[in-house]
C-alpha cells in the first residue's frame, strides 16, 4: 500500500490540532468534534464556531494542553459533562475545549478521615454509589447529579436539593488539585477538616467557572448515610401559604434535608402528565425529606409547625410511595410544554419567598407569559419557568421570543430588589453576564478582574464567561 | 483663661495622629495607647515600637482611617480583641493599629432567613446570648468566644469545639462588609443561603488575617438551638486507644457536636489542680457532646461504637455534672505549670491521630521536653503543650528556651509529614511564618502574593503577617 506524504497543516486550526496531538497524544485530540461539544444544556456556540477538542486521560495531559495553549495564546474552555445551564462550557472561536471526562478515577475513599479523593470527570452520582458500601454519601446533589461531573460541580459551586442542611458543593470540598493557565500543577487546601494556612485558594477556585484554573481532582468531604429517612407532603392553599410554611420550619428546631416548594402551575403539569393527584385541589405543596436520628420526633415537630400555619400534612411511611413522590418532583417541568420555555435560577432570602412568587405572577401577566416555579425553598432558591405558546405557523427554531426575555429580565431584577441574587446555583456563564452589574458593584467587578489577572494574565481560561 | 498657641507636630508620629484626629475624630485616636494594644496573646511588639491607635465608632471612621493610611503610606494593623495566638495583631513600627472594638452593633437578627447581621467588634459569645431568646445560636465557638470578636474570628477563620458537626467560621459567614486598603467600602456575598454570582470574595477574605481588607460587619448564618444535649465520657488505656475511638465514631452514623481528646498529661494536670478524677487510672479520655433529635438512639449507637474499640463509656445524665466536665476540659492547660510553656496548633487527618500522639512523645523525649495535648479530635486538630522547667536561678522572663522551639519545629514538621497542616485554627500571624514553606509550594505562595497585590498594591494592610 502506498501512502502519500501527509499534507502539511494549512490553517491555524490544523496547526493547533497537530501540536496538541504531538504533546498530548493523537488519541486525545479531535479537530472535528461531535456536536455534543458545541455547547451545554443552555447555550450553543454560534454556527461555524471552530474549536479543537482535547480529552486528556491524565493530569499530565491537562498540563500539556495548557502549555500548548499558553505558547500559542489559544483560549481554553474547560468542560465537564456539558450539563451546565448558563453557557459556561460553550466553545468560542478558535479555542481549545478541554474536556475532563476521561479523568474518572475515584483515587481514594477513607471512611476514618471522612474524605474521598476524586478526579474531575467522575460523575457525581457515581461517587455516592462508590461510597454506599462504606456507609457514606457525597452530599451535594444538583438535579444533574446522574449526568454531571464533580469537576463541573466545583466549577459552578453546584447546589441541589439538600443544601440547606448539608451545604452546597463549597462546603464539601477540602482540597483541590488544579492546573494553572501556564500548565503548572497547584495543590490547595488540606485533608484535615481544619486548616488555616495562607489564603484559601480552594474556596476562591470553587465557583470560578473555569476562569482561574482547571480542576483535575478534589479531596471531598463524605458523610455517613443517615440512619433513617422520612418524606412528608404538605399542601397549602397557595404559594404564599407554602412560603409561610417555610418560615414556620425556620422558626422550628427541625431542619429538613430537603424542602421543595412546588407551585400550582408545576403541580398541574405533573398531575397532567403523570396521572398523579399531587395538587388535590390546592395550589402549592411542600415536599419534605427528614433524615437522621429521632425521625419520629422530627416528624411530629415538623407536622406541628406546618399545621400551625395552615398546612395539610401527609406523612409518607411507605418507601416506594415516597420515592414516587420524589420522582414526580424531578419530573416537574412547569407549564407551557410544547411552547417556548425559559428556565431561571434566582435566589432570595427565605422571608421574601411569598413576595417573589407574587412578583412572578405579576410579571407573567404583564408580559402575557405563563409562569410556574419549583423552589429549593429551604435555601430560597427558585427555578421559575417562563413559557409562551408557539404560533402554529412558527418554525421550531430555538430563538426565544423577546417577551420571554423581557419577563426574565423583570424577574431577575425582582430577585435583586428583594435582597436576592441573579444566580442561586447555575452560575453566570455567558447567559447571565448582562445582569452582573445588578448584583456586583463596579468596585467588586474591578477587584475580581484583578484576581483573574493574578491567575491568568493572558486571559486564556474561559474568556468571556462568568466575570 | 489664656491658652498658648498649640505647638505644631514635630514628628511623623504626631503628624499622623493629628491627621487621624482631624479625619476620624479626637475621641477615636490615641498616640500613646495602653499596653494591651502592644500585641496579642502570643506575640508582643518589640519594646519601643511606636504606633497610633484608632478606635472608630462607625464604618465611616474605618474608611477615613484607611484613606489617611493610604495618603500617608502608613501600614495598618487591624485588630479585634487582641486574643489571637499567632501575633496577627502585633503592632509594627510606625503603624496605625485599627481596632474594631467599638463596632459592636448586632444590626439585625432574622429567624426566618436564619441570619444575623453583626458588626466586627461584637464579642462572639454575646451574639449567641442575643440569639438565644429567638431559639438560635451562632455555631463557631473558639475557646476564646467569651473574649474574642466576630471580626477577629473571621480574620482567622476561627474554629473551636463544634466544627466537625457545624463547620468552622467559614461555614457560617454568608456576606461581608469590608473596607479596602484605599478606604472604599465593598459588600460581598449574599443573604440567601445560595448564591454563585462572580468570584467568592467572601470566602477569600475569611482567614486572610487582615491582609486583604478590614471587615466591618458580617451576615452570618444562625442555627436553631438543639432540642437536646447529652455528654459522654469515654476512658481509654492510652491516646492510641482514644484515637481508635475517634476512628470508630467516623465509621458509625453518629456525628457528635464535640469530640475532645484529653491525653494523660492534661488529665493529670486537671485532676491535680481541680481535685477531679477524670483519669481514674486511664491515660486518655474522649469527652463527647451529642445534640439534636433522637438523643437516646445517638447515645446508644455512640456507646456501642466506643465500647467495641475498648472504651469505658460513662453517660452523663445530670446537666450540672456535664457542665462541670466541660469546665474541667476548658481548664486543661497541660503539664509543666510554672515552667516555660509553648502551645501549638496543628491538625492531621483523623486517621493519623494515634501517630501524631506517638510523635509528640518521641519529640518530648528527644528534646527533654514535657509534652501533653488536648485535641478537637473530631477534626484532627491538636493543641499540644510543650514545657520545660524553669531553672531556680532564672529570671521570670518570657523568652523561650531553644529546646522548646526545636521541639515545636519537630512537631510542626511531623504534622506535615502525616498529611496535616501547620495551623488548624490559630492562623499564621507572625509566629508561624517560618513554617509556611513546609505547607505551601512556591507556586502557591507566589500566587497568594499576586492576590495580595490585587487587593492592596501598596502592601499597607497588616504587612509582615500571614502571607
Amino acid at each position: 500500500m502506498t501512502i502519500s506524504a501527509p499534507v502539511g497543516p494549512t490553517t491555524v486550526h490544523e496547526d493547533l490540532a497537530a501540536r496538541l496531538r504531538a504533546e498530548v497524544g493523537a488519541h486525545a485530540v479531535q479537530d472535528s468534534p461531535s456536536e455534543i461539544y458545541q455547547g451545554d444544556r443552555a447555550v450553543r456556540a454560534p454556527q461555524g464556531t471552530r474549536f479543537v477538542l482535547v480529552l486528556p486521560d491524565d493530569v499530565a495531559g491537562v498540563q500539556a494542553t495548557l502549555r500548548v495553549a499558553q505558547e500559542t495564546a489559544t483560549p481554553v474552555v474547560p468542560r465537564g459533562a456539558g450539563t451546565g445551564l448558563s453557557g459556561g462550557a460553550t466553545p468560542t472561536q478558535g479555542a481549545i475545549v478541554l474536556s475532563l471526562e476521561r479523568l474518572t478515577a475515584v483515587r481514594e475513599i477513607d471512611p476514618v478521615d471522612e474524605v474521598a479523593v476524586v478526579e474531575a470527570g467522575v460523575i457525581t452520582a457515581d461517587l455516592s454509589t462508590a461510597l454506599a458500601p462504606h456507609g457514606f454519601f457525597y452530599a451535594p446533589d444538583p438535579a444533574s447529579a446522574a449526568i454531571s461531573t464533580i469537576g463541573g460541580n466545583i466549577a459552578t459551586n453546584a447546589g441541589g436539593l439538600h443544601c440547606a442542611k448539608y451545604g452546597v458543593t463549597r462546603e464539601s470540598v477540602l482540597a483541590l488539585e488544579v492546573v494553572l493557565a501556564d500548565g503548572t500543577l497547584l495543590r490547595t487546601g488540606h485533608r484535615s477538616l481544619k486548616g488555616v494556612t495562607g489564603l484559601d485558594l480552594t474556596q476562591l477556585l470553587i465557583g470560578s467557572e473555569g476562569t482561574l484554573a482547571v480542576v483535575t481532582s478534589a479531596t471531598v468531604r463524605i458523610r455517613p448515610l443517615p440512619v433513617a429517612r422520612r418524606t412528608l407532603l404538605a399542601r397549602f392553599a397557595d404559594s404564599a401559604g407554602a412560603a409561610a410554611g417555610v418560615g414556620a420550619i425556620s422558626r422550628s428546631p427541625v431542619r429538613p434535608a430537603a424542602t421543595e416548594l412546588i407551585d400550582g402551575g408545576t403541580l398541574a403539569d405533573i398531575d397532567a402528565h403523570s396521572g398523579s393527584s399531587l395538587a388535590r385541589g390546592t395550589d402549592a405543596v411542600l415536599l419534605l425529606e427528614l433524615d437522621g436520628y429521632g425521625i419520629g420526633e422530627q416528624t411530629a415537630d415538623l407536622t406541628h409547625a406546618l399545621e400551625a400555619v395552615g398546612g395539610d400534612v401527609l406523612v409518607i411511611e411507605d418507601e416506594q410511595e415516597a420515592e414516587r413522590l420524589w420522582e414526580l418532583r424531578r419530573s416537574g417541568r412547569g407549564s407551557g410544554a410544547g411552547g417556548h420555555r425559559l428556565g431561571e435560577d434566582i435566589a432570595v432570602p427565605k422571608s421574601r419567598l411569598a413576595e417573589i412568587f407574587t412578583e412572578l405572577a405579576v410579571i407573567g401577566e404583564r408580559h402575557g407569559v405563563q409562569t410556574s416555579a419549583l423552589a429549593h425553598a429551604g435555601d430560597g432558591n427558585l427555578h421559575p419557568l417562563l413559557a409562551v405558546d408557539r404560533e402554529a405557523s412558527e418554525a421550531a427554531d430555538s430563538s426565544l421570543p423577546p417577551t420571554l426575555l423581557a419577563a426574565a429580565d423583570d424577574l431577575v431584577r425582582a430577585a435583586i430588589d428583594l435582597g436576592g441574587t441573579i444566580s442561586g446555583e447555575h452560575g453566570i456563564g455567558t447567559s447571565k453576564q448582562g445582569w452582573l452589574d445588578l448584583e456586583l458593584s463596579p468596585v467588586s467587578r474591578a477587584l475580581q478582574l484583578r484576581l483573574k489577572d493574578a491567575f491568568d494574565p493572558q486571559h486564556l481560561l474561559n474568556p468571556g464567561k462568568a466575570l
